[in-house]
């Protein structure tokens, strides 16, 4: 049966994900993949997983596998109320729900704020899971530049008044300030300053998607989330354990408005009841436990290892003219080649060589960005990392200098 | 903040469930809960869990914690297709998508089918849980009438026949043509065929939610599922392990065409990326280890007995005039009392008492069934199954007598 003709006009702007529409090409056998921007299993904790699942169990019996709250497991809402402090909010139990992982927040988000014809602002560029919860709810996603310090904030200002002029209603600026996916760029203090009072100022939401908070390298930044300089509900603030447990366990959280939560929980209710009871057995052993505080020491190191390695390869091997980001935390550097050359037409001639990027322009909602690419460092081990940014450099230095190489061979 | 002034179209027209609000007042200490459709902790397999959760940990270690397949767990999907001939259902892999419970599915169907001012067909009563999903993207929802042998099947055509000349769009009935929830009453085999027929003549598609499958009393009954009638891909069959093995697992399956399904993995990739991947490793245990053929047994014969003992009570204590349905699966009894009484006023007469049940109306899209309740069998014991609906069955004799008794107390 065809069903084209059944599709609501929601479904008509769904499209997968360019890492999910390139994974043909990506997933060969053998490839070196700086492509998925999954975590490391080998920093799955599987000794404490163990014992956590023990724990889980045990702890309350039957009544674990039972429906939950669709709010979420009202100890770990507790614990991580109190673990806001840590990023600098003082918040209570009624301004936490917990999610199965940021990306159902940022679809039940979508849901509950966006009508087909409004506006919500993205970065340029931006994740494509969270450009794809926005476009869904028939939203115009436009974008805002950044720079090295992060958004552009008089091209967000300008836009909006623009925006305004008009009459189009913007709703929310979606951010994800530190470490972000897919640009690694962090956004400075003064400008998370500005752009909450931006959105103060034109009256719209912030959605801080904040995953990789706990994965910086070095020191600890100085930045404060968004969220701690918000006194108002402004700003909603999403996290989550994939990051810093395991992706598979779908538990993440969000904190906002204790007025505004409860529309979100029943947004939730309808979209899967309750999320994964035992996962958040698990996670709540794994927080109360003391796990959390020792597990991201090493995973920082881990990580922090695996950028070096990726960074220095970049400094070794790519010619002149080719720009990088060289990130401060999370999974993710940036790569702006020559604008003439399309990422998009050298990747099976990548592929052919055996390494796997993504491309940039799917991240950028203006159709910009062709000649940029992600490059992930959390899957693949040193070697592979010297060996796969050597191959492309060669590859991209082949492209710079022959133009005809671009046909693809 | 207010938020009030943010919110989407689609969020006005979310409510909580009647389950949710009236859970201050059902949920006493104490209390003899004929309300939430839980199935009892008690049939929970534990040790058989127990084992699943070492054989999940162990099967594939690290990488059961991974972000998951969207479409769900291979090895899984792989067995449910061929589980699906016990439905009468020759399929393939290709045909199943696994979701975070069957709510999910709904509300992704729902996201994916339904546009403002398209109309889904939902039964006179139907489940809250449905009507929300569907209601939430905007869609009208037209009941349509069921008696003891399931919907009106003249109804539902002068009804679609009535819509498609107002120039409507009808894209669905959702139908739960077993036991079904919050009627207790299953669709005869001559109406499945009915409503297929029906169906195809003004092409519409099916949604058939089948949740008490396997929780049938007595004898297997010999009505089909409506997709095992289905040669064109024109039923999206549902069906879930929340009632047969545990809800906390989310673990719920779509069977559907081909060709359809990969707009439900878009959407379901937006909404959170993928399922738990450690509740698909144990209901995949669960499925190869041969448990749910046993543990279905066991649970056949508890809520059997459970019925029974709901029923018996409600033949010896309810006043002439009232009406009940006597199921042959599920977990639920449908009362109807005589038109003058308002169980929604007599519900916190019925709490002050000690029994809680869930009130009939919210089941209604037309407004209907103010005079009807719905009783839960699984949660309580027999014990309190028969205090309970002897306590419910002086409450109501006495509201029959004295109308002035209807202020409440």
């Amino acid at each position: 049966m065809d069903y084209s003709n059944f599709y609501s006009a929601n479904a008509n702007l769904m499209i997968p994900s360019p890492i999910r529409r390139m994974a043909h090409l990506t997933q060969k056998p053998g490839i070196i993949s700086l492509a998925g921007g999954y975590p490391s299993i080998e920093t799955f904790p599987m000794d404490i997983i163990r014992q956590l699942l023990e724990e889980a169990y045990s702890r309350r019996g039957a009544a674990s596998f039972q429906y939950g709250l669709t709010r979420g497991n009202r100890e770990l809402i507790e614990w991580l109320a109190d673990f806001m402090k840590t990023r600098g909010v003082m918040t209570n139990p009624e301004n936490i729900l917990l999610t199965s992982g940021s990306q159902q927040a940022l679809r039940l988000l979508a849901d509950v704020l966006l009508s087909p014809g409004d506006v919500a602002l993205v970065e340029l560029p931006s994740y494509t899971g969270g450009i794809a919860a926005l476009r869904n709810s028939g939203a115009e996603l436009i974008g805002i530049n950044q720079v090295d310090d992060g958004i552009v904030t008089e091209d967000l200002e300008t836009t909006v008044i623009r925006l305004k002029a008009q009459r189009r209603r913007v709703k929310l600026l979606y951010t994800i300030p530190s470490f972000q996916n897919p640009s690694g760029i962090t956004m400075s203090t003064a400008k998370r300053r500005e752009v909450l009072t931006i959105a103060r100022k034109h009256d719209f939401v912030i959605i801080e998607d904040d995953p990789y908070y706990e994965l910086y390298f070095g020191d600890r930044p100085d930045t404060p989330t968004i969220k701690s300089l918000d006194n108002e509900g402004r700003v909603i603030y999403l996290s989550s354990f994939s990051k810093i447990l395991t992706p598979g366990l779908r538990t993440a959280w969000v904190c906002a408005d204790a007025g505004f939560l409860p529309k979100v929980e029943i947004a939730k209710e309808a979209a899967d009841i309750c999320s994964s009871t035992l996962d958040q057995e698990i996670v709540l052993g794994y927080c109360r436990g003391g796990h959390l505080a020792r597990h991201v020491l090493n995973i920082r190191s881990f990580y922090y290892g695996r950028r070096n390695t990726l960074v220095q390869a970049l400094r070794d091997s790519m010619p002149a003219g080719v720009t990088w980001t060289e990130p401060r935390g999370g999974f993710f550097a940036w790569v702006r080649l020559p604008e003439h050359i399309d990422t998009e037409a050298m990747l099976s001639a990548s592929v052919d060589r055996g390494v796997a990027y993504i491309i940039g322009s799917p991240f950028h909602v203006n159709g910009a960005g062709k000649n940029t690419l992600r490059l992930a460092y959390s899957k693949e081990g040193p070697e592979n990392l010297q060996k796969g940014v050597a191959i492309l450099a060669e590859l991209v230095s082949e492209w710079m200098k022959s133009p005809e190489a671009r046909s693809g061979r």
